[in-house]
């Protein structure tokens, strides 16, 4: 497997575009973007989880009752969430896509991201999906990820290739998501094309399998937002034999998607709402997968945890503080913790109790953009990762005032 | 029940002092608290839930087997958790108490808050002991609440007289609490006293009764502490009957700590780390007591709706949105909310959507130092009420490095 550019284009098939249409007042933030499989395709996706979730999500889960989808319309500055007519201005999105590209409006995908509570206006998506269709090309990931950004601050685009019986597949991405960021089931918006032909039921089990090691394990501001949703395309183009079943092909698969969304996720994470620092915790010696998962989550969403990385402070106890409280199995007393960085590894608890440490070196460590939590719990062999951010004077800036 | 003054030292036989003894460095801190019971008393607590607790909470809830005790000793700087030699450290704090007032070191209750991790140095707790103890006085509330304070910048400090048949009784509490805040059983330390003449029984069952709708309805930052203790000392110097099974007396009582727990509780939200404005959300209309409760910690535990608070923006889809994943069962398409605080009240989301309400008077009611949030869900008639604070700047550099 190797990375490659291009994106969700990077799969032969693909094409994309980005503009900005007037949903946003700010000309040089595009707000709406598409992608365009040149045949329908298998099609898989999972949403929040949260009780009140946007119209898009409700008229999605529709279209993809059958598993096939060829389009995907995404806007950003309104969530169309909480606002009347919400479900009719998902639909009419889908329609207008649809009859723009000839296809049936329930192929293609909606999504829409930004402030909740607000009706999204129909006029400006209207007036510019003629020039959005126009300005589609085999280039244009790059535009369209721009298209689905709210407050992040760098795109997040991947793709990769490799091979499933001989023949070269691609696997392309991208996501957006800065703040109200905590995952249950899926996150944010993330959209994965790929030319692999694969089952649209084996898409949805890979897709969901993985979900729960990546997209689920990231933080940012422990809010699990009304509109996440995570969606795969696989358009069949790459020519290798449909996977229809578990086996080394799908093996294969899953790997290159697992690949994809953990470098998604790390990219979410480290762009966190005013983030400074990515932080990722490894729990190890977990006596079941659900305690690690549990334990290494509730420290990258523990407040005090990120606010002592953003000031670079060793203050591990209240690392322990949020294993103690995450509801995962362990005896305390039998607890290590480590710091990793770029400058080093540097030991500050072991056995849950303080080691002596030097604390110059554990802020040089902690002093880089990237921070490895390592805690072995001694109860038993499962681990698990969680990504987060470090919680910043920033966060709190960019949430103070979001919607003016 | 009328508000007197006197706080802890209210309940007639009851002293207090608090000193610095050079657990702290900074000299014009206190750091050491004692509150002293003039004969043995009725006793009850409740603590911390979290896996890694502190060694006083170990001691405390043996010494409290017997229901019984007459004096607590307290520090701040050091939480004695996750220190090589807290439990003998806990032991020797009760002992050199224990000697000092002539009392069994069984009948103290001791508790720390600081800096987890981090050795008990007893050389100044043990030097300066016999200047606490020679210091008690029925004014020595102020000093002890002093002393038990860290981060807080306004002490905690309540106190009632009520009647139980025919006597004047009195109650008095103190509090210290500002980060590490989301307790879960019990919460920070909160030490209240009592002339009452209740069995230990009925003193525990008000106490862990009361909890529920007060302590672990407040928030500050998610963090639930590995020190949190509730305790209650009712020595019966009023001289009523005893209270020992359900009945008026019993409801009393219960009336008078609740009011003092809810006075605490707002206190306590109120000087959250880095906090200008106290939160409090109610949620009605819930069809069980848990939704309501759910619901209503689920709003102030956001972090969006925090700093959205501090913004004084009045972005009630965030509200929702903490709703809609705090697990509470209620249709979304049924939920008012509105705000209201001393410049008025305004309605923001009716029936799940968009109401048009004036931006300037919404300002205008957020930018109030009290904020009332509240949420109708139609969906039966239980209500509960949370507690917490906004997020702000000051947090972030509070516990950015907090060590220091």
């Amino acid at each position: 497997m190797k990375e490659i550019s291009g994106g969700v284009c990077a799969p032969r098939g693909f094409t994309a575009a980005g503009i900005h249409c007037g949903i946003r007042k700010n000309k040089a933030k595009k707000d709406l973007a598409l992608i365009v499989s040149d045949r329908q395709a298998a099609a898989a996706a999972v949403y929040t989880q949260n009780k009140v979730f946007g119209a898009p999500i409700a008229v999605t889960r529709k279209h993809l009752e059958n598993g096939k989808a060829q389009a995907i319309i995404c806007n950003s500055g309104i969530a169309n969430t909480c606002a009347a007519g919400g479900i009719e201005a998902a639909i009419s999105m889908c329609k207008l896509a649809g009859e723009g590209l000839s296809i049936p409006a329930e192929d293609v995908i909606v999504a829409s991201t930004g402030v909740i509570g607000q009706p999204i206006n129909m006029q400006p998506i209207e007036a510019g999906m003629p020039s959005l269709i126009e300005s589609l090309s085999s280039s244009g990931s790059d535009d369209a990820c721009h298209g689905i950004m709210t407050t992040d601050t760098v795109k997040k685009e991947e793709a990769v290739e490799f091979e499933l019986d001989g023949k070269p597949v691609r696997m392309g991405g991208i996501a957006k998501g800065s703040g109200m960021i905590h995952p249950n089931m899926a996150t944010m918006l993330v959209f994965i094309t790929t030319d692999a032909c694969i089952s649209s039921e084996m898409l949805q089990r890979a897709l969901s399998e993985n979900v729960q090691s990546t997209f689920n394990m990231i933080s940012v501001d422990g809010d699990t937002s009304t509109n996440d949703m995570v969606s795969v395309l696989a358009n069949g183009a790459a020519g290798n034999s449909e996977i229809t079943c578990e086996g080394e092909g799908f093996e294969a698969f899953k790997n290159a998607l697992t690949y994809i969304m953990t470098k998604l996720c790390r990219c979410i994470a480290a762009d966190g709402e005013g983030a400074t620092k990515l932080l990722e915790c490894t729990v190890s010696g977990a006596a079941t997968l659900n305690d690690a998962r549990k334990a290494a989550k509730s420290v990258i969403c523990s407040s005090l945890v990120k606010a002592a990385m953003f000031g670079a402070d060793a203050n591990w106890g209240r690392i322990l503080c949020a294993i103690g409280y995450s509801g995962a199995a362990f005896d305390p007393e039998r607890v290590d913790v480590s710091f990793e960085s770029e400058a080093g590894e540097i030991s500050v608890c072991e056995m849950g109790k303080n080691v002596d440490f030097s604390e110059d070196k554990a802020k040089e460590i902690l002093s880089q953009k990237e921070i490895k939590i390592k805690v072995t719990l001694r109860a038993g062999s499962e681990s698990a990762t969680a990504w987060g951010c470090d919680l910043t004077y920033d966060y709190v800036k960019i949430n103070g005032d979001y919607r003016t």
